[in-house]
C-alpha cells in the first residue's frame, strides 16, 4: 500500500492534538453536567425525508447506500445528519413518553456536510449542542440559562482568544418590520442578514427590489441593523426610530432582560453585545438568537450559534418549544491548532517510563508500573533492555518527564536531571506532571501555557 | 410530524442509559491511559478501494454519495468504516513520520455495517480498540501487555458478568497442520473455525472434501481443536498428538508464555483459557489470537477479539507489525441493558434542585446554584415557583436526591425526609450522591448496585 494522502474536508489529529480536543470535550461535558444537562447521542443517520424536510438541500446531505443494494431513489433512503438539531427534535418526539420536561440535554457528536471544505468548515466536524426543551411551554429564563451555560463553558477553555457573544431577538426584528408595514418580514430579514457579506447599498437595493419595501422604509430597516450596545441602551435607540408594534415591545423586553442578566459575565475575555443585525438567516428561530465571534478569527464566522424555537418539535397534539446553542468544536480547534500550534505537552499519557535492566528482569519493571498504576499514575515499561541512555531518550522523544530505575529504586526527572530514591508504593509526581498539559507552540505564543 | 419509529439496527439510548455507556467509555479510556495508550480518532470514511481491499465484501459497507452528486461508480468513492483496524493501519502509514514507535493507541468510535440486525449485532455500533504497533519489529511481550490491559479494563466494569478470555496462536495451528502434511492450512483453519456452529461430523467431512486431507489427518486436526487448558498443560497435550514442526514449537512457546503471564489475572470473574479451537476465521492474524465470552451471554459470540499481525500495515519499504484487541461496546451493553435493566440511578446529572420561592427571587436561587457549582456540585434551579410539594416531586421524578430551600437556608434529602440547615459555600453531599450510580433494575438483579 502506497503512502495514503489526507481526504480534503476530513481533518484528522495527531495523538497530541487529539488530547487537546478530548480536553475540550471533557471540559464542555463537565460544565454542561454541572448545570444538570444530561448527555445523549443520536444515531448518525436519519431518514432522508426528515433531513430534507424543509426543502433545504443546501446542507449537502450525504446519502447512504449498502454496497449490494440497488441505488436508493427519491427520498426513501437514509443519510448522515448535517447537524444535531434535526436528530434531537426527532429523538424528543420518539421518546417523549420517557423524558421529563423541561428536558435539558447536551450532545457532542460528529456531523457531516458535503460542502466545499475551507478553514473552519469541514465535511466531517464535531459539534457540542445544549438545548432545553419544554412541553407546550418554556419560560424565558431558559434563554438566559443556555446563554450563561455556554459562556461558562467557553470561559473554561482558557486557550481560546477573547470572544464576543452577539444577541438579538426575532420578535424585535419582526415587530419592527411589521410596525413599518413591511409585508414579507422573512424575506426582508434574509436580505438584511447579508450585511456582513455585501455592501450596505447593495442590501438596500435588494430590500427595495426583492422585499418590495419603499426606499425610506429600507433606510429605517437598515438603521435598526446598525444598533449595537453592551447594555440595554439599545432600547432607547430603537424607540428613537419611532416604530410601534406589540411584538416589537415583547422583543425589546426579552432582549433587555437577556442583556441585563448577562452583565456579570462580561470580562476582559468576554463581551456580550446586543447586535440588532444578527438574524440567523434561514433558520426558523422565533425569539432570542445568538452568534459568537472569536477575536482575531473573524473569518471563521460565528463559532457558536443558536436561539429560541417556539416549536422545535411537534407531533400534532403536543408542541415542544426549545432554546439552545451549538458550538462548532472542530471549527474552533482545528484552525487554532494550525495558527497557534495548540497541542499537548507530550505525545502519550505516560508520566513515567519504567526502565528495563535486562529482559529477564522485565517482571520487576512491570511490578513497579503496576504499583504506580494502582495509584492512578499513568506509566509504561520500556520496550527493550537497551542502555539506560537509550531508554532515557525513548522518554525524551515522547515528552515523558520521569524515568524509573528499578535496580536502583530511584526515579529521575529527565528535564532537570535530578534523581531521587523512590518507592513505587508512595512516590507521586507533581500534579502538573500527572497528565499532559495543553500548550501553544507557535513562536508568538511560546510562553503561553494553560492547565485545564 | 407523526411520532417517529426507531430504525432497526441503529440503537439509541435514553439519557439514563447513555450515562452508563459514557461511564463504560470513561472507564476504558482511563484504564488505557494508565498503560500509556494515546487516544486517537480517525474520520468516519475511507476510500472504497481500501475498505474492499481484500475482496472482502462481507462487511456490508455503506457507500456515501452527496445528494447532488452523480452516483459513484466502481470503487472510486468513499464509504463508512466497518471497523477501526483498517482506518488505524491507514492512519499509521499516513502519519508514520510523526509517530513514535512502538506506538500504543486506543480508539473508541462508532463503526457501521449494513448486515442484518440481531441482538448484539447492529448497523451502527461503538468499538473500543487498543493496539501496539512497531516499526519493523514488535517484541512478543506486547502480546502479553494488550491482553493484560484489556482484562484490567473489563475487570473495572463491575456490572459485567464473569468472562472467559480464550487464547490461541496461529503459528501453533499452522505448524501443527504443516507437520501433518496439510497443504492448504488456511482452508483447513477456516473449516475448523466453524466448530462452534456446525456438528463435528460435518466439519470432518468438509476437511476431507474441501481441504483435501485424509480421514486420519482430519481426526488429528479435530483432536487439536478439542484441547483446552487454564495453564500450560496444553503443551503436553499437543505433544502427545505426536506432530513435529518448527512453527508448532514457536507457537507452543508463545502461547505457553502468554498463559503463564496471565495466570495472576484469574479470579472468580475472570478465566484465561488456552483454547486450541480459536482461529478467528478469515482475519489475517499471524500469531496470538484472542476471543472473549460472557457467562450467560454465549449467544452474543465473542465480545472482545483480536490478535497479532506481522504486517498490520506496510508501505513497501517499512512493515509495521501490530497486536491489538477490540471490545464491542454496543455488543455488550445494549443486550445487558435489555436483560438486566442496567441504567443510571437518576435521569439527570443534578444532585440538587434549588427551589424557587417566587419568580422575583429566582436570582437568589441562582446564587445558591452558582455557589454549589463553584464546588463542582451539579445542580439545577426549579423551572417555576410552584408550591414546594410540586418542586419536590419535580426532583423525585428525575431521581434527584436533594432539594434546597433558599428562603430557609436548608437542604432536604427527599429520600429520608431529613432537612438540615446548610450553607451553599460549604455543604457537600455524600460522595455517592454526587454523580448518578450505575444500577440494574431487573427483578433478578434488584439488589445489585455498582459504583464505578
Amino acid at each position: 500500500m502506497a503512502k495514503p494522502t489526507p481526504l480534503s474536508g476530513f481533518p484528522e489529529l495527531l495523538p497530541e492534538q487529539r488530547f487537546v480536543e478530548q480536553q475540550v470535550v471533557d471540559t464542555l461535558r463537565r460544565t454542561f453536567e454541572l448545570y444538570g444537562y444530561a448527555g445523549i447521542e443520536t444515531r448518525a443517520v436519519e431518514p432522508l425525508d426528515q433531513l430534507l424536510r424543509k426543502g433545504d438541500t443546501s446542507k449537502e446531505v450525504y446519502v447512504l447506500r449498502r454496497l449490494h443494494e440497488e441505488s436508493a431513489e427519491g427520498h426513501s433512503g437514509i443519510g448522515l445528519h448535517f447537524d444535531l438539531t434535526v436528530p434531537f427534535a426527532r429523538y424528543v418526539l420518539e421518546n417523549a413518553g420517557k423524558l421529563e420536561f423541561p428536558f435539558r440535554r447536551y450532545q457532542i457528536q460528529k456531523a457531516w456536510r458535503g460542502e466545499r471544505p475551507q478553514e473552519g468548515r469541514y465535511r466531517e466536524f464535531t459539534q457540542a449542542d445544549i438545548d432545553v426543551i419544554g412541553r407546550d411551554e418554556l419560560p424565558f429564563h431558559h434563554d438566559v440559562e443556555v446563554t450563561r451555560v455556554m459562556v461558562d463553558a467557553l470561559n473554561r477553555l482558557d486557550f481560546l482568544p477573547a470572544f464576543r457573544l452577539q444577541v438579538n431577538n426575532r420578535k424585535l426584528i419582526q415587530g419592527f418590520y411589521a410596525g413599518l408595514g413591511v409585508t414579507d418580514t422573512d424575506e426582508a430579514m434574509r436580505i438584511v442578514d447579508k450585511l456582513d457579506k455585501l455592501p450596505v447599498e447593495k442590501v438596500r437595493a435588494m430590500l427595495v427590489a426583492e422585499a418590495g419595501v419603499a426606499e425610506t422604509t429600507a433606510d429605517r430597516v437598515l438603521s435598526l441593523a446598525t444598533i449595537r450596545a453592551t447594555d440595554d441602551s439599545f432600547i432607547a435607540a430603537v424607540r428613537a426610530l419611532g416604530v410601534e408594534h406589540p411584538l416589537l415591545d415583547e422583543g425589546l423586553a426579552e432582549l433587555g432582560q437577556l442583556v441585563r442578566a448577562c452583565a456579570d459575565l462580561v470580562s476582559d475575555r468576554v463581551q456580550v453585545v446586543a447586535d440588532l443585525s444578527i438574524a440567523r438567516g434561514l433558520d426558523y428561530y422565533t425569539g432570542t438568537v445568538f452568534e459568537t465571534r472569536l477575536d482575531g478569527y473573524e473569518s471563521l464566522g460565528s463559532i457558536c450559534s443558536g436561539g429560541r424555537y417556539d416549536a422545535l418539535a411537534s407531533d400534532g397534539r403536543t408542541t415542544y418549544p426549545g432554546v439552545g446553542i451549538s458550538l462548532g468544536v472542530s471549527r474552533v480547534i482545528v484552525p487554532l491548532m494550525a495558527h497557534t500550534g495548540l497541542t499537548a505537552g507530550r505525545k502519550v499519557p505516560s508520566a513515567v517510563v519504567v526502565a528495563v535492566v535486562a529482559e529477564e528482569s522485565r517482571p520487576e519493571s512491570e511490578a513497579v508500573a503496576a504499583a504506580l498504576r494502582a495509584r492512578d499514575i499513568p506509566c509504561e515499561v520500556a520496550p527493550s533492555a537497551q542502555k539506560f541512555g537509550k531508554q532515557i531518550r525513548y522518554a525524551e522523544r515522547r515528552g515523558i518527564p520521569y524515568v524509573w530505575f528499578p535496580d536502583q529504586a530511584q526515579v529521575k526527572d529527565i528535564r532537570s536531571g535530578e534523581q531521587l530514591a523512590a518507592d513505587p508504593a508512595s512516590w507521586t509526581p507533581p500534579e502538573a506532571d500527572l497528565r499532559p498539559r495543553v500548550v501553544s507552540t507557535s513562536s508568538t505564543n511560546q510562553a503561553q501555557e494553560t492547565n485545564q
